[in-house]
C-alpha cells in the first residue's frame, strides 16, 4: 500500500470509525454468533494476490461486526469500563503512523522523554507524591507480575544473578487478600513462589483485606521460618470494588519490611477526583502501584501504568545492556527498556498526551463524576426496591446487585439470577457481568462506559425490572 | 471529542501521516537532539481545559518530529527492520477504533477466532506442521520468558501448583548459545532460574551453537546432580544472523527431554521463502518458537507471534478462570488469556490480517527477496573493497562490516570504527548499529526498511566509503 492508497484508504477508515462510534447504539451489546462461526466463514489461507480494500471493508462489515461485543456502547455494563477516547484513538493513530520503537533513549528521544513527561502529568493528577515515577505497561496482569519479581529480587538481595529462586533456603510468601483479581494469584505463580506460599488474608464485610488477619499470617509464618516477602492490596476488587485499607496494610509491610504492591487498576482512575482520595490514603507507604488508564480514565487499550518508588528496584532487576543497545547519552536517560519485560516499545505516550491534552482535566473529573452519580442513583432504585439486593457497598461505579423474589434460596436462587443475566445478555439491550460472591451467583453492573448517560442508566434499571420476569 | 470531531480531525492525521511516509526521506535518519531537550519543553502539568486539535498537532511537528528516529526512512539501516506496512497500520486503526477486547470468547468472539484464523494462515506461509498453534505476544523477550516459565513447569511437574521454584531439589538449568539475545538471559532471570544456572554454549567459526558443546555442558550438569530443563536455539542471532543447527540441538534436546525453545524472532519473516527454510531445518523438534512479524515481515509493532507444538503445557500454566469470566461455551472456543500472561487483549489480528490481504503473500516474499538481493549486493561490495572485512556470513540481510586501514588494530581500531560510525549516524544520512563482535567494534548494517531499494543501498556503499576517510 503506497501512502496514497494509504490516504484514501486512511479517510474510508476514519469515517468507517466515526460511523461506528456515532451509531453503536443501534447494534446488540453482546456478540450473536456461535463458536466457530468466523473460522468457518474465512478461507483456509492467505491470499497469494493483493486483494482491493473494499472487500476488506466489506468482510469488516458482514463477518466481523457481528461477531464484536460493544464495549464502547451506551449499554455495556460487563466486566469494566474500557473507554477509548477518540483523542486518545488518534493519539494512537500517530503512533502506529510512525512506526518507531524505543529500544533506548536514542532509537527515539521524543518517545522515552513524552513517556516521563506525561506519567509526571498522571502522577500529579492521581496525588502521588513527586518520590513516585512512572512507565506504561501492557495491563495490570504484566505490571503485578514485575511488582512480584522485583519483590522476589529485593527480599533476596538480589538471587537473580546467583542461584535465583532455585537457591532460596527460606519460602519466600506473598500475602494477597480473598479478592484479589485472578491476575494477582497468576502473577505469584509464574514468579515462581508456588500456590503453597501464597496467603489468602481473609476480608471484613466490606471484602476489604483485615489486617488482623494479614499480621496473624505474617506471624504464622514467621513461627515456622518462613520469609515473607510481598502483600498485595487492592483498592477497587474486581468483584466488588472492595478497598483495602492501606495505611494499617503498609505499616505492616514495613515494620516487617514486605514489598506493598497495589492493585488500583480500576480504582486508580477515581483518584483524578479530590473526593475520592480518602481510598488510598496509605498510598504513599507501597513500593509499587498500578493504574490503569486504559479502563475508567480513557486512554485506548493498552495503557497500564506502573509507578514505583524506588526505580533502582525496578532497573537491577529488568536491566540489560548488549553493545548494540549502548550509546553515549546512557548515564543522562531513562532507558525504558530497563523498566520492564519488553525490550521494543510503541510511542505509548502518544495516545495518553492527545487526550490529556484534547478533553483538559476538568471534562475528565466532570465524565467520572457523572458515572458515580449515575451508579449512586442506581444504587438508590436497587435498595428502595422490594425483591432486590445490593449486595457490597458502592464506593465507586460498580454494583453487585441480585433479584431475590420471596422463597428463593440456595441452587434456586443461583439458577434465577444466571437465567435472568443469561436472558438480558442475549436481548443484546444491555450487558451485565454474573460473578460470584460468597459462593453465590450475583450480577456485576459494571457503569461508566464514555457514551453512557443517565437516560440509559434509567432504562437500564427499566430494562432490569422487567427481565426477572421472565 | 465527539465522533464528528474526530471524523474531522481524523482525516487531518491521515493526511499527516501519508504525508510523513511519502516525504520521509528528506529528513535526518536519526534525531538530532540532547537529552531533556522535550521534557524542557512541554509545560510542567496537563492542561485544565481542553486545547484545540491543531496545537497539538504543530506540537507534533516542531516538537516531536525532530526528537524521533525515523524507522520507516529508506536510509535506516539500525538495529533490525520494523516495517509498519500501511495496509497493517490501518489494521491497527481499526482495532483501536473500535476499542473491543478479548478477555475471553464471548467479550468479543471475532477477536479470538480472526487471531486463530490469521495465525494458522501464517504458519503454512512459515513452513510449520498443522502441530502447531500460535497466538500473539507484544514482544519476543515476552514470548521467550512464557517460553522458558513452561520449560520450567514441565520440568517440575508443575510446582507451581505446590511449591513453585522454591521447592526444587536440583538446580533447572537453560542452555543458551553465547550468541543469544539479552531477552533470552533477561527471561531466565526473571523466571527465576538465576545466573549460576544459565549456561553460555560456545559457537563454532560461524557464530552458531556448538552441538558437541551443549551435548558435554548436559552431561556436565547430570554429573553433579543438576537437572538440565530448556535449550533457547536462535535462528539469526542479532548481532550477526548466525543459524544455531536446529537438527542437531533438537536431537539432543530430545535425548534429555529439554524443552527446546527456537528465538526466529528475526530469521522467522525469511520462512515464507521456500528457499531460506533449509535455516530452520529440524524446527519440528522444537516445544515453541517466536517469529516477529512486526520486524521485516511488515505487521506494525507489536505482533510478535509465539507457535507452541503442545497448548496443554501453555495453558495449564497461564489458566485463570474466575467466576467473572466464565461463559456457556468454554469448553468450545479458545480462551487466548489461557495462552500468555495480560489477560486484556487488543484486536491485535486485524493489522495481520489486513496485510496479508492488502499486500498477498507474493508482494510480501518479493519484497524479502528483493532485500535479501540488496543485501548480498552489498557484501560483495565490502568483500571486494581495500580495507574492508565482513566479519560474519550473510545468510539474511545483516551486514557486519569494518573498515580496516592497513596497521590499525585493537583500541585504535575499535576508536576508529565508533568513530566512522557516529560520524554517519549524527549525519542524518543513514543509521547503523556500532556492536561488539568477539571483544572489538563492528558496525551492522540491516538492510530491509520497507521503502529501501538499490539505489539506497548504492548510495549507503559510498557514504560508507566516505565517512571512513574522517
Amino acid at each position: 500500500m503506497t501512502p496514497e492508497q494509504f490516504r484514501q484508504h486512511g479517510h474510508q477508515l476514519i469515517d468507517l470509525i466515526a460511523d461506528y462510534r456515532q451509531n453503536i447504539a443501534q447494534r446488540p451489546v453482546m456478540a450473536q454468533v456461535e463458536p466457530g462461526y468466523l473460522k468457518a466463514a474465512l478461507p483456509g489461507a492467505a491470499p497469494q494476490q493483493g486483494e482491493p480494500f473494499e472487500a476488506i471493508l466489506q468482510d469488516v462489515d458482514q463477518l466481523l461486526m457481528p461477531g464484536l461485543s460493544h464495549w464502547q456502547h451506551p449499554d455495556f455494563y460487563g466486566y469494566f469500563p474500557s473507554n477509548g477516547t477518540l483523542s486518545s484513538v488518534l493519539g494512537d493513530f500517530l503512533s502506529t503512523g510512525l512506526g518507531v520503537l524505543g529500544l533506548s533513549w536514542q532509537s527515539s528521544p521524543a518517545l522515552s522523554e513524552l513517556e516521563e513527561t506525561t506519567l509526571d502529568w498522571l502522577r500529579q493528577l492521581l496525588g502521588l507524591s513527586a518520590q513516585w515515577s512512572g512507565v506504561m505497561q501492557d495491563t495490570a496482569s504484566s505490571s503485578t507480575l514485575v511488582a512480584l519479581i522485583c519483590a522476589r529480587e529485593r527480599a533476596t538481595d538480589y538471587a537473580l544473578v546467583r542461584g535465583g529462586l532455585q537457591s532460596q533456603a527460606k519460602p519466600l510468601i506473598v500475602y494477597v487478600s480473598a479478592h484479589a483479581h485472578s491476575s494477582v494469584d497468576k502473577a505469584a505463580l509464574l514468579a515462581g513462589f508456588g500456590r503453597d506460599n501464597i496467603r489468602l488474608i481473609a476480608t471484613d464485610e466490606q471484602f476489604a483485606m483485615r489486617p488482623d488477619a494479614l499480621r496473624e499470617a505474617i506471624a504464622q509464618d514467621l513461627a515456622v521460618g518462613n520469609q515473607p516477602c510481598a502483600v498485595v492490596a487492592t483498592t477497587g476488587t474486581t468483584a466488588t470494588t472492595a478497598l483495602d485499607p492501606l495505611r494499617p496494610v503498609g505499616e505492616i509491610a514495613q515494620a516487617y519490611q514486605l514489598w506493598l504492591h497495589v492493585d488500583s487498576a480500576m480504582a486508580g482512575s477515581a483518584m483524578i477526583l479530590p473526593e475520592c482520595r480518602w481510598m488510598w490514603d496509605g498510598i504513599e507507604l507501597a513500593d509499587s502501584v498500578v493504574v490503569n488508564a486504559h479502563k475508567w480514565l480513557g486512554v485506548a487499550f493498552d495503557c497500564s501504568i506502573y509507578y514505583v518508588r524506588d526505580p533502582q528496584h525496578l532497573i537491577r532487576v529488568m536491566s540489560t545492556n548488549p553493545s548494540y543497545l549502548q550509546s553515549a547519552v546512557d548515564g543522562e536517560v531513562k532507558n525504558l527498556r530497563d523498566w520492564g519485560i519488553p525490550l521494543g516499545r510503541r510511542f505509548r505516550a502518544l495516545k495518553l498526551w492527545f487526550m490529556l491534552r484534547c478533553e483538559g482535566v476538568e471534562a475528565l473529573q466532570q465524565r467520572l463524576r457523572r458515572d458515580l452519580d449515575n451508579a449512586h442513583w442506581l444504587a438508590e432504585q436497587v435498595q428502595a426496591a422490594a425483591d432486590w439486593e445490593l449486595l457490597a457497598p458502592v464506593p465507586l461505579q460498580t454494583l453487585c446487585i441480585r433479584h431475590r423474589p420471596a422463597g428463593l434460596a440456595g441452587a434456586q436462587l443461583d439458577a434465577h439470577t444466571r437465567s435472568w443475566a443469561d436472558r438480558l445478555n442475549a436481548s443484546g439491550d444491555a450487558y451485565v457481568t454474573p460473578a460470584t460472591l460468597q459462593g453465590e451467583w450475583m450480577v456485576r453492573v459494571s457503569v461508566g462506559a464514555l457514551p453512557t448517560e443517565r437516560e440509559h442508566v434509567q432504562r437500564l434499571w427499566e430494562r432490569l425490572q422487567g427481565v426477572v420476569l421472565g
